[in-house]
């Protein structure tokens, strides 16, 4: 409880030999758990707003983060206080987060035709209808004018990969870390969930006077969905960069939104699918439009 | 729209020589669209329930199997019609889906106390406390004899890739697959999200008279999470593999249900985190407990 990781016992089974190989043994795991998100007025009655199956650790950090980037807070300043509680009748202190918000900030909408859930790794949750699945960032990234050098581009997965306490102990964990433009780590967080490892670096940078995190990039191990390029635009973050493919939305909402999405980061090529300025590339030898 | 890939202008840049290369072409990206689900009986009001960013396709499929893994219908008798539907004033015909409950079934719970939302990638959203994240199937695990050739298993991951359409041309796809125990593919699915891949599968299974799906293998092309688990349990299927990590919770609540659960199933080798006895294992030079 409360651990990143945890030991379990597995039988390994070998066959690439000629003949196969067993053993029991024990191994180690990526913790999953459930998170409970309480959200409310400091003075008055605070209901569960979410549940997130998540990796323990840094919890006040990720639900800052989600409140953050699903549109109900717009800074830390809007947090009265954060904390890890017991409440009542629960079996597990750890794994409820308790948020009292400021007096101006007017709680979730929790009306009835707003009553829906949803499965999907999204931060599109919430919303009654489609057409609200688009949450506004306060922050113009347009004005954004951070340069990356290519060069420093291509190093940041081996520098996230090597940040990561965890996965090299169960290969289970998304990772998530913010970067200057000259390549130095500022904050790395790890999750089962990788919407959960980039609200934990937003709660982060909330938490810590980093908002808007102008000038800095989001490296993250996975995909690009549609989510983490919204992620990263609430937090005024300028270039999102994934080691694997984005999807169409994520790169529809990147080019609306003046971000810069990079994917497929790997060995000593990627792809720029928005926001090319923001990159600075060595002489070339070949060029298009 | 409703489709699985698009086309979409993308900056290639190759740093592997000694000048940089930069080209300018179309690539093919995985789709990802909203999708609203809208529950209720026949002739009354049916409210959104849930919006799950997929991939466009099978969505029918999708909702069913959606509904049945998070515990609200127990099989296909319980819907009347799921059908696509243009509602009112909806820009999207194809991104919403209206699923009509039998006169027996109970509609979603929406009372106050359950008015929250979450974005985990998670089966266990719309519950209103921790102690109610774990959905009871139906179906008796215990019970199911199917037996699983080890080296059978370990041929399901290319047979997994190799049926994945989408996936060559994007790079961004999750696949699910259902395998019977001599390595015969039954239904696979694509989706950006993992979860949603799953929920397909089953709701082809459910609206083909294939539940409970017992004797069958789900196999799954990343990691096995808690919530993939409680689909599968939901669902009947006996054996769950991955390609990647379980979580501490995915080993627990397979333990506990009787699940089999392979991870890490990659070349020659395989990890049993739970329910061997279903796994034929050839003659082994060693072994543990």
């Amino acid at each position: 409880m409360g651990r990143a990781s945890a030991r379990r016992k597995v039988l390994k089974v070998d066959l690439s030999g000629t003949a196969a190989v067993t053993r029991d043994r024990p191994d180690t795991l990526a913790a999953e758990e459930p998170l409970e998100i309480r959200v409310g007025p400091a003075g008055g009655k605070r209901p569960p707003l979410a549940v997130t199956m998540r990796t323990p650790g840094d919890d006040i950090d990720l639900a800052v983060g989600f409140l953050l980037t699903e549109g109900i807070i717009t800074g830390a300043d809007d947090v009265v206080l954060a904390q890890l509680c017991a409440g009542t009748n629960e079996p597990n202190q750890y794994n409820v987060v308790d948020v009292q918000l400021a007096g101006h900030v007017a709680p979730p909408v929790t009306d009835p035709s707003r009553n829906f859930y949803t499965t999907s790794s999204c931060g599109v949750c919430g919303k009654a209808s489609i057409d609200a699945v688009r949450v506004k960032s306060r922050f113009d990234l347009d004005a954004d004018r951070t340069a990356v050098d290519a060069e420093t581009l291509i190093g940041l997965p081996d520098a996230l990969r090597a940040a990561q306490r965890t996965f090299e102990t169960t290969g289970g964990l998304h990772a998530a870390g913010l970067f200057t433009p000259d390549g130095e780590l500022v904050c790395v967080r790890e999750d089962v969930g990788r919407h959960n490892a980039v609200d934990k670096v937003v709660g982060w940078a909330a938490r810590n006077g980093r908002l808007p995190a102008s000038g800095l990039v989001l490296m993250v191990s996975g995909r690009a969905s549609f989510e983490l390029v919204q992620k990263a635009t609430l937090a005024g973050i300028p270039m999102l960069a994934a080691v694997s493919a984005p999807s169409t939305l994520a790169v529809e909402l990147a080019t609306e939104t003046g971000l810069t999405l990079v994917g497929f980061l790997r060995g000593r090529t990627f792809n720029v699918y928005s926001g090319r300025e923001r990159i600075t590339l060595p002489g070339s030898s070949a060029g298009g439009a």
